[in-house]
């Protein structure tokens, strides 16, 4: 079955070198690897696995970069449920990009989206998940003075005027090509692309977009306005999904408990998830896969270590050694792997719980936000 | 030719008969108008003179007013130019609806809508004329404790979530059958529908929309949501359009000047306008105009006395008889139509000079407009 990426809807198993095509975007070359990673002055898990694997104009952004133009960086996130560990990825890189290149943040909660998208969503329900959302993402560390985390529903009286400008670019024909509206789409959902590009247009200077690649129609329909608007073409860096938990196909989703782990799961629910849904690469039994060794390259625990939990290189090389080669049992794989995620969640649930005050600078009083709020997008 | 009536458009000679059939409103009857003059304890020229002649609902309205609950007014104008005196007239109306029915006003300046509807339009000219024109409604002299007038763009932080609810009941389909809308228009047109209709949720009470007939489009969409997000059905009471200056086809018009007078216009200018453009119903010559009479039917300067200038009702008719048997000159009506429309303009533009701290109590200080400002339509 052929796959399918939109930023509604993933099914499938991803092919990410297919996707790149019919995006039309640029695979991350090990030499734009390398700048990258000397421009940073370090290295990043999400850039070193190729998790992070496409961009647009990435290379543009980091040259201007080095001749003294420094980028900003926009990321989002639509609240229409609590938030998984394949919500906190993009997050997590995000933190990493700002602290290496000292950039502003602007992160959009779309809960006017996910009420707009989801039939039977309530504004009440969206609301209380986006308060829930933002203490996680604020958890993650971002740098307070130079971070706004704004709901739309709270700020849109600032942006609207660009919002407008925006939206007279764009015609019914676009949206309909690039987001597959039809004409039972409601027409909130229709204008609501212009209110997710806008913030690529809060600075003049070039925005930079870490996000995973199914939000890559916007950015398209951005770089098709944003000149004759006075501003640059939004650069984006592309990262895959995380692989849910019952296999490759399809994504974390929050409609289906079983494919995914919360932030909110107790070390215990944690352990059962990986141990009955975690798809597995090992043997029927443990004889065979003592002899014929597990499959890392289908097996979800190992795939999630190298996507971003196990860190430390020569340490998953020799997990991968020792699976392939039928030393280490699925079962011992799945406890390294729970052992990361309990210690991940139990470092993000303690950040969490300190995050009211941080909350309160990312999205009113620390310095970019309080510059946000003096102005409006007139 | 055959007329067409929409928000944007009119040409043709519009038959008012057969607009009602089409946009399935009712004729207001003399025994509505009865009731309605009882329950105002009083008459008003555009209610006496078939002015205002067609409805949604008014009779509900006013059967609720009897019983104890009052509804409120709403309506509004899109600032693409100067005002002429064909914008007047549903402020004026307005304003004998409110005084008599003691209503709150809610008064909309579609700033956004211009903006995104006319293609060379910017932002900065339509706020130019949004400002302008506020002082001109002003001048009308609403109650400063129950109006209050409002720019999209400065509100629409108040009334997003309304909006949204809205958006969300209303698809592409709808907007396209009801306003013409195309695969070219753009997204922000396309729902720009819900924010004209959010207005009428204002209150819970029903809301009476006093304005042109070409509006009603908005209205009819409105009344098939309006029950489902627990509002009542907006009623409508709907005004003939001024008849043109050069003549009963199409309606004045800020692209061609001599079609309308502008509330800016000097004394000079009105009487030059009227004797060159004034479209007449006299005949050829004197000598046949004394021997046939004139034609008040057609006449542009005895429709504008008939339509609200001259408001003495014996008055008019010793007009018309005069005009009609040949006594009268054609000069010599344009000169009494000259006269009213200069008396009109010197009362509006004394009163215009000192709206300056009216227009503060309705868009910020007076009892309405700081409950508005002070609520969120959550």
């Amino acid at each position: 079955m052929d796959f399918k990426v939109t930023p509604w809807e993933i099914t499938g198993k991803v092919d990410y070198d297919k996707l790149i095509k019919r995006f039309g975007t640029k695979r991350i070359t090990p030499k734009l690897r390398s700048r990258i990673e000397s421009a940073a002055k370090g290295s990043d898990v999400f850039i070193r696995r190729d998790v992070c694997f496409s961009h647009r104009d990435f290379d543009i952004a980091l040259d201007e970069y080095l001749h003294g133009e420094k980028f900003f960086l926009y990321t989002g996130r639509g609240p229409s449920g609590k938030m998984h560990i394949g919500h906190l990825v993009p997050m997590l890189f995000t933190k990493w990009l700002q602290d290496a290149f000292d950039a502003n943040l602007y992160i959009q909660i779309t809960d006017d989206e996910k009420f707009l998208f989801k039939s039977d969503a309530t504004q009440d329900a969206i609301e209380r998940y986006a308060n829930d959302n933002i203490l996680d993402i604020a958890a993650v560390g971002f740098n307070p003075d130079k971070t706004f985390i704004f709901k739309d529903t709270e700020y849109i009286g600032h942006i609207y005027p660009l919002v407008e400008r925006i939206a007279k670019k764009i015609n019914y024909n676009t949206v309909k090509a690039v987001f597959g509206f039809t004409d039972s789409t409601n027409i909130g959902m229709i204008s609501f692309p212009a209110i997710e590009i806008a913030p690529t247009m809060f600075e003049k200077a070039r925005c930079v977009i870490p996000a995973s690649i199914d939000q890559d129609p916007y950015w398209r329909v951005q770089r098709d306005i944003a000149e004759d608007l006075g501003y640059k073409k939004t650069a984006a860096l592309h990262l895959k999904l995380l692989t849910a938990l019952t296999g490759p196909e399809g994504k974390m989703s929050a409609s289906m408990p079983e494919t995914a782990i919360y932030l909110s799961d107790t070390p215990e629910e944690v352990h059962n998830k990986i141990m009955k849904y975690a798809f597995s690469g090992g043997q029927e039994t443990k004889e065979l896969h003592r002899k014929l060794g597990g499959n890392t390259d289908i097996d979800v625990s190992f795939q999630w270590l190298h996507y971003f939990l196990e860190q430390d290189d020569s340490k998953l090389e020799k997990i991968r050694n020792d699976y392939r080669s039928g030393r280490m049992l699925s079962g011992e794989l799945k406890e390294i792997a729970i052992d990361k995620i309990n210690a991940l969640l139990k470092l993000h649930n303690k950040r969490r719980e300190s995050a009211v005050k941080l909350v309160e600078q990312y999205m009113y009083k620390g310095k970019l936000a309080e510059e946000m709020w003096s102005k409006t997008y007139r």
